[in-house]
């Protein structure tokens, strides 16, 4: 038999890449990736400093360009052929939701609405709806607590619901010629299947039940009247909504012949349903139960998988816990922090301190306590376990002599304890973290980070063979709906792995380090509960305020 | 009659100055400085942060240098000759103490201690002694519980017997060699006016006061019982000290031969009795009852006079309320901000975030408030209200878009509310603060900083016109000494001023500045008192713990 090949399409943040990998080992043959062409690397800005779009034809060009340009690498490995392309999967950020026609193609298409940022697709780290996360937020716990209790108690400005109302609220004309909103993750397969009316589009398990309230539970998407209550606008689009909503083992179709033709691969082979990059970054890196999958970019995602016959709490803080979301039977766990390597960037993109590799190195030769500095990870927000946007920043400790060196080591520390405060939540209830396998830039090129965080969360850190972990998972899901495996389980036994370097934590620096978790978590419970002690909560909110304020 | 002058001599942190002033106006004819040629900017430093020393023959040679430049400068003023100069006045850092031998000469010059950092002079900004600091205050406030109630409550390791005491600890060799320990500011006068035996040296009201716990009310210096308790070896040092404490307007004698052969001067010209810069640069700068006087430099000193006659309370928090410190028949009162221009030179100099004037412009161009930030003016400590060493910087409010220019403005604004605290302090305990007048590098050159600091405090921020005012104060201290005047405010009212620019609030910052300033509150009460409020008074002091043990 010849051998197979599987194709994962990943959509980051600034990029999309497409990965070629052999399904006998998951040797990654072929790997090509395209900047987007719209904004400041991909993304749309505005003055409003919460704002981040992209442009939909950006996705589309993407997938061509480096699907293309993959075949042309890969056709260089003897024996390969286009034609021994199985199947695809696809990753794409999220919630980034985008409003659509009746037959799917997005409203950036529509001459109407040319130049306008509210028909472009609403990115992740887009913040312009806090009013209306917070909104929801008070409504649900009102009339479905439910709903919140799989969410962390909070729903979040970044989510589906949040950037559709709004839009509503904001843009009634985007929002009414709008016969649906697709998260990119479903848009995505369904492009490469051929177009389809919004109702009709095949919805993950991953994105409508992280992002969309999504839950077998209580019957798929939040109920009618609950939109009601916050728009009855919103209660009309409920109706369009699609009731198609599938786990990552299955496909969405076959390729259209359309896309077929541009690319150069097989019409017919299956597409996999989409899911959120860091989900299937978990898959790529081997996730299991009890092995913790972080995947440290910009911001991180940390992955868990429980049994589904597991009785398992909902675990206050959490993102979402979604059965069969990241793997077909298991509870998925997604836990987050809003910015890691994104702090690290602002300090030498926007403060200019130095280069990372300055900082790394100045870094590296300080001993665990001895700047006296200590920060809080929140100069984006608090996603777990506090999910809350309206965090900031805090450095504390500054003397006339403290260096760039020191402070990056602060920053990068204060993720760790970040890193921490949410593995400790996750064993608090129940769910023990045996492993902690890490994935993503940071953990591939920075061993100071992740000695670092050995050494702050106890544990040893693994990292994962693949440097594509969420194109390796796409590419995993692609073999599985092409039927190359039984299981989920036989493919990653298969396809993924761990490499050799494993940072091990040093018990003198764990032992001050845990000292310096305790100041930490007086900080973090001073300035981000209410009743954390302190009576501190309102500085931070105060000081936004009075930022809005002064910016009006 | 000829036109007289007189001669200031300023001691600063890195240099010397001599200013030629005119009697009839305080016209500056000449000016000279010398920089310290020993060490970094004049400061000799070790491994251990806290140290700071001062080599006094710099302190000789710097004298020489600048007397005889600024005569030579003076010559080309038509109708100057040196017979035409009347009197010297000095001023200098402090505490800054030195040891001496049996004659008055530092150790320093001897061989035996050639290379002993212990020898030199202990510069003002010397933080070795905290430990001693420390336990003064603790056996002060069990016996003599007076003493600490005119230095604020809590004696500073910036001050004279904690550094004694510190070298008795570390270097005992140094200790028992000295004869005894003179303020910078009592023995440059009495250098100029011919060596002498330690316990002869005439002492400054304004150093001993302020420094030194010497009070009239309880007969002098601290008791021997006092400072048994402390270490017998200090009782001993007490029977070797001076008894001749003067006032500023007394003359320490005539200037030597030696003195007037080396300069130029004319011998006999009267020496005024020495003080600290600072309260000299209150005079220069026209301090009066009503008046406070700052003077911004790297840190802050700020000045007020109330008259003896006044029913004056102990105001917690003050570095020293000392009467005839600054002006005969005044209390002195001495508040001040251990970092301010030297926290923005951390951020140039040491962060590299760009220039003063680039921050500066980029800081001038926002709103208050705009930024999000608020910071506390600690990287060196907090020298009033909180007179504690051990508290830090800390900077809150930080997200992924902070620029240095917003870092910078709120380092401004800290240091502005710090200063506010201090003036609120003044007025709680009924000193007002009808007039505010500025000197100092920051004040003659930064408007930006000038007006935030009037919109934050809220009241017009004067200038004074003198650029020059610590030596200005001494050239006026020389004035009265060698009689062209009667009284201090005569010579003040002849010879200082102020400037035409005068820097008004603007009423829609100050409203802003209102409520950051009360979060500012919130953050210095809950980090820097123990019962203030937030628990959170452990921090600072832990991550400073757990620094200084990660560092042995």
């Amino acid at each position: 038999m010849k051998p197979q090949y599987v194709l994962g399409l990943d959509y980051g943040t600034n990029s999309v890449r497409s990965l070629m990998v052999s399904v006998e080992d998951g040797r990654e043959i072929a790997t090509a990736t395209w900047n987007y062409a719209h904004g400041e690397n991909g993304i749309l800005l505005a003055r409003d400093p919460n704002l981040a779009r992209q442009h939909p034809s950006d996705y589309l060009e993407g997938a061509k360009q480096t699907i293309v340009a993959a075949l042309e690498q890969a056709k260089a490995v003897e024996g390969f052929s286009p034609s021994q392309v199985v199947g695809i999967g696809v990753d794409t950020t999220g919630s980034t939701p985008l409003p659509v026609d009746e037959t799917g193609l997005p409203l950036a298409f529509d001459s109407r609405f040319e130049g306008n940022l509210n028909a472009l697709a609403w990115l992740w780290k887009d913040h312009t709806s806090i009013a209306e996360a917070a909104q929801i937020t008070e409504v649900a716990s009102q009339m479905r607590p439910q709903y919140l209790a799989k969410c962390g108690g909070t729903y979040s400005s970044e989510w589906y619901f949040s950037k559709i109302w709004h839009c509503l609220n904001t843009d009634a004309a985007v929002f009414d010629a709008a016969h649906g909103w697709v998260e990119c993750a479903d848009w995505i397969p369904a492009m490469l299947t051929g177009t389809q009316a919004p109702q009709k589009i095949a919805v993950s398990v991953c994105a409508a039940g992280h992002k969309a309230m999504w839950n077998d539970e209580w019957g798929g998407f939040p109920d009618a009247e609950f939109l009601s209550a916050l728009h009855p606008k919103l209660a009309g689009l409920r109706a369009r909504m699609s009731e198609n909503v599938r786990a990552i083992d299955q496909s969405v179709g076959g390729l259209s012949e359309e896309w077929a033709q541009k690319t150069g691969l097989r019409a017919g082979i299956p597409v996999a349903v989409g899911a959120f990059d860091a989900h299937l970054g978990g898959v790529g890196a081997g996730i299991a139960p009890g092995t913790l999958v972080k995947t440290l970019g910009t911001s991180t995602c940390d992955l868990m998988v429980v049994p589904e016959s597991q009785n398992l709490a909902d675990i206050p803080g959490l993102c979402g816990i979604v059965p069969g979301s990241i793997l077909p039977h298991f509870y998925g766990l997604e836990a987050g922090q809003s910015a890691v390597g994104d702090i690290f960037n602002w300090f030498v993109d926007v403060l200019k301190a130095g280069t990372h590799q300055e900082l790394t190195e100045a870094a590296a030769k300080l001993r665990a306590g001895e700047s006296g500095l200590l920060a809080l990870d929140w100069n984006n927000g608090n996603r777990t376990v506090l999910v809350d946007q309206r965090l900031t920043g805090l450095l504390i400790g500054q003397t006339l002599y403290t260096t760039p060196g020191e402070i990056y080591r602060a920053l990068i520390e204060a993720t760790a304890f970040g890193a921490l405060t949410i593995i400790n939540r996750l064993e608090e209830y129940g769910v023990a973290v045996e492993r902690v396998v890490n994935c993503g830039g940071i953990a591939e090129k920075n061993p100071v980070v992740m000695q670092i965080y050995a050494d702050i969360i106890g544990r040893p850190m693994l990292v994962s063979r693949s440097s594509q972990t969420c194109a390796l998972g796409a590419a995993i899901a692609a073999a599985v709906v092409a039927e190359c495996f039984d299981s989920f389980q036989e493919a990653q036994n298969t396809m993924t792995g761990i490499k050799d370097v494993v940072y091990t934590p040093n018990p003198d620096a764990h032992a001050v380090y845990q000292q310096l978790f305790a100041l930490y978590g007086q900080l973090h419970d001073a300035f981000g509960t209410p009743d954390g002690g302190g009576n501190l909560f309102n500085v931070m909110k105060t000081l936004l305020d009075i930022r809005d304020e002064a910016r009006k």
